[in-house]
């Protein structure tokens, strides 16, 4: 759906918008929100910027990060309300539609399974990022994108790429991020608190993975499994949980990486990426999950060993067939 | 030092140039060279490429790698020789400059510490890869900028920006990328064959990294020990323990990382990294090293345990005056 020209125009006849980011907020969630709030902001339109989650430290170097706020600290919202970087309307946290009586709903997102559950629907799963469609929308608006607003936009756009490596990574992703910097976008600022600012949470987490690899198929699939208490040991977070799979899929030689997370009531959450070929999709499938071919998730509710090893050899047995 | 105008001049009337890159070759060395030489055959001039090294692995999706080989594989030297990414002649492996005689050459390059030791120099800091300038280059020259030669110069700008990220990327890199994945450039290869191909050899010592860890100042100063035996049991090479710094560096609320490295004769190579102030140049430099503010290095003779805490000792005595 395209309803930009319409989204413009609401926006330009309103005196206030609040603007909304996903839980488990990411960069490009964050960005693509600060970013938007200080553009119409210079347009003399007043905005209120909500997020059900605390802000995560890494982007605490974003200009007005503190405005940020859960929807139950706001008195009342204004008529119009504008999604960013949320597929469905359960992702912004504040699923129940009755918060949203009367008012317009406004939906900007590039996610290509987004459900365009609002009034008004911006989706272009070609944008490697929320922020690259914010990029255009506040040009469209002809705001001056300052530093502050670069810096924002930037962040959104490079940690949604993996750093510009991701496939959806296009020429303009880059003459976009050109751009940005030539307006004095802060990539040292993103690099250092972002990039280079490794949670011990995260350090422990990798070092149990390193001690603890399993293979098996001739060392092309690889997994491991962290119960409670590693975890806790680790004093760890879901969010230093997540990239962990990545290390385990850019080994040599491996197609497939897997993490079991065993949670305290013994459901078991598994996370798959596959390299090349592999369609984790398909055995995600199996289990009640799903995803991508390359990037799969499911949920299950057998207790650890039983869990782990169905899934392994359902693995072993879809690979061997197509080796 | 640039003589841009002389070399397009000198290289247009050339029937045959060779082109080296340095030892130890990395993404950008390499990447250039392929391109440089695909580049000249459009114009009818034969090339050939020069490195002291075994091609590595990684790169190996690059065009026409199989034609790089030792300058003692070739029977004679072309009249014009073409050095790229050598910051110094000794930097192509191949210091003699009787091997030179009579011979005219030129150098391209982007390191600040270039000496121009060529006929013709083309030394341009503000590039952030060799690459860079080859793609000024070929432009210059109205080479066609095929998807061979768009993978090569991709190469060659996103290895040496830490996939645009590093302080060197500016909005010209960004502008050079987007028009390379135009081009055709395969980000995808260089993605699963660089990216995403962590070897063996330096997963076991990242293993032993996070395994020994070592801290003082605070948490705010890390560092590790390998010597030869771990290195061995590790089957890393030294390729493997390039990267491993970064690793250490990159852990949040760290100033400065080291990497011991004890050589079997006992010599001890010291690696320094900081992140925001600590100068490791100055510290490198007390021990007859050297290199930048935020990166340096040094070798010792002492033995081991000597050298280690006599670094230590003058780090700590630094870190906590500045503090």
């Amino acid at each position: 759906m395209n309803d930009l020209q319409r989204i413009m125009e609401v926006i330009l006849q309103t005196k206030e918008v609040a603007i909304f980011s996903h839980y488990h907020p990411d960069g490009d969630t964050l960005g693509s929100q600060i970013a938007l709030a200080l553009g119409l902001e210079q347009k003399g339109i007043n905005t209120k910027m909500i997020n059900k989650d605390p802000f995560p430290s890494t982007f605490k170097f974003l200009a007005d990060w503190q405005r940020i706020k859960p929807l139950e600290q706001f008195f009342e919202l204004p008529d119009t309300l504008i999604f960013l970087d949320c597929a469905t309307l359960e992702r912004s946290g504040y699923a129940d539609s009755s918060l949203y009586r009367g008012k317009l709903t406004i939906n900007i997102d590039h996610h290509i399974s987004n459900d365009n559950f609002a009034n008004l629907n911006w989706v272009d799963s070609t944008a490697a990022a929320t922020s690259e469609l914010i990029y255009d929308l506040l040009g469209l608006l002809q705001v001056k994108i300052d530093s502050e607003i670069a810096t924002a936009l930037y962040t959104g756009i490079s940690t949604d790429t993996g750093s510009f490596l991701y496939e959806n990574t296009t020429p303009t992703t880059h003459r976009v991020a050109a751009d940005l910097i030539n307006r004095g976008a802060d990539v040292n600022a993103l690099r250092k608190n972002y990039y280079e600012s490794v949670s011990t949470g995260k350090l422990q987490l990798l070092k149990f993975a390193l001690n603890n690899l399993c293979f098996t198929c001739n060392n092309q699939v690889v997994w491991i499994i962290i119960d409670e208490k590693t975890f806790q040991e680790a004093e760890a977070t879901d969010a230093d949980a997540e990239g962990l799979i990545n290390y385990l899929k850019n080994i040599a030689g491996i197609e497939v990486a897997m993490v079991f997370r065993i949670y305290p009531d013994q459901r078991t959450k598994v996370s798959f990426r596959s390299k090349n070929w592999f369609d984790v999709n398909k055995i995600a499938s199996l289990f009640g999950g799903g995803g991508h071919p390359r990037a799969a998730g499911c949920l299950l509710n057998s207790n650890l060993g039983e869990s782990v090893s169905k899934v392994i050899k359902v693995v072993e047995e879809s690979f061997l067939t197509k080796t």
